[in-house]
């Protein structure tokens, strides 16, 4: 994978870089962020995955978050991968703002026309678990149905695969220990589109420790995470540094 | 003073919000950033006032700096105006990205078509100082001179009351305590529009504390003043607060 440079900042005495690559999995052109604490310069740190949410590329997190900071201080990479494929003159890849460019879901799409190029979940890997705000459920919701019957098709059993309810009820792999926060005044909530409810209740069944906080009076912006990011970074540098 | 709250976000226990009014200084519609920490809501808290540079508007700040952490802990407000009238209509006002809209230069400006709504300084209003990577000494450099030609004409003499350094030279107001950052690898660093040097030579010959770090590595980017945001809020709450 040949990457090529394409900022790099001093920050937090580390540097934050974004480079673009060649990516054979989307067959386009992708971006990511990557911030380099300076412990990485003398020796090898654990590498944090930040996945953004609709709408969003590479820059919303590393320019809105200040994670920075904390992942300085804990000696954590964070690779800020973007959100889909962008650019493939896929027929009606701009048309919405929650279904194509930008809108990957993070799914391998095995519909035409996005099976080549929309194959997110091939191009990302996760380590260890916490959520800003998440789709908890989205089978069950508008969202989830529209981007999972477009590039899964109408077969409902391929979406399960997707779905993190779905899967935390068929749970079987290492103990987890999942941070999740979410606003309570978020719009996205009470529009019942990201179902945290029914997460957690899947994990009380299954016995997966979750802390649920749900903090009054924040919403879906950037400001809540920058609130919180720094927490999440210690829950991950725990572990990862263990 | 009519305001019109634009947005409003819960962010570090306090609000960090946008407000429209229509500015009888600049006679056209203005908008602001203002933080306010969760101290404000039962107490008077002092107001520190952010003066981005050019290209910004209120949101750059607001949202890259990551100020809200270090002022919902030492509870003071931070008001973040934009950096110059906007959509007045004036010819040439989109010209260059260094002159007219986004680059007002908190100059009052007395040349037309400028002078009835590029009246940032009296727009304005700064209490204790500290500055990153500022343009010290703008008579003597490119970007000032194209914007004090512009905004105040050919008599040099109307210059120097918006130039730091020679205000410091005839400096004999209540004493001061100066923090200023400047990353060493600031392309405007070294392509001489900067000068930092000469405000430092003036402050040492009116003794006049400053305390300039040269920051190895770092830019001219919202990177480098996340990196040390910090420091700057604290510098102004010991006096603030004191």
């Amino acid at each position: 994978m040949a990457l090529t440079q394409v900022s790099s900042n001093k920050c937090c005495d580390g540097y934050q870089k974004v480079f673009e690559h060649d990516s054979s999995e989307l067959k386009c052109k992708m971006k990511f962020g990557i911030y380099l604490p300076p412990k990485a310069e003398s020796s090898k740190c654990p590498v944090l995955y930040w996945l953004s949410g609709l709408t969003c590329t590479e820059q919303n997190f590393i320019t809105k978050a200040g994670a920075q900071q904390a992942a300085s201080e804990n000696g954590i990479i964070i690779v800020a991968p973007d959100t889909s494929p962008r650019g493939c003159n896929i027929e009606g890849e701009e048309e919405s703002w929650d279904f194509g460019t930008g809108a990957g879901f993070y799914v391998n799409a095995t519909q035409e026309p996005w099976k080549t190029n929309y194959r997110m979940y091939a191009y990302v890997t996760e380590e260890s678990v916490s959520a800003f705000a998440p789709i908890c459920n989205p089978i069950q919701c508008a969202w989830g149905q529209k981007a999972f019957s477009g590039y899964l098709g109408s077969d409902k059993s391929t979406w399960e695969l997707y779905d993190a309810t779905v899967l935390a009820e068929s749970y079987s792999g290492p103990e987890l220990d999942i941070l999740i926060d979410q606003g309570r005044d978020d719009q996205f909530l009470s529009s019942s589109q990201l179902l945290p409810d029914n997460l957690i209740a899947a994990c009380s069944k299954k016995k997966i420790p979750v802390v649920f906080r749900l903090q009054q009076g924040y919403d879906h912006s950037y400001y809540f995470i920058f609130s919180f990011i720094n927490d999440h970074i210690k829950h991950h540098a725990k572990y990862l540094n263990a």
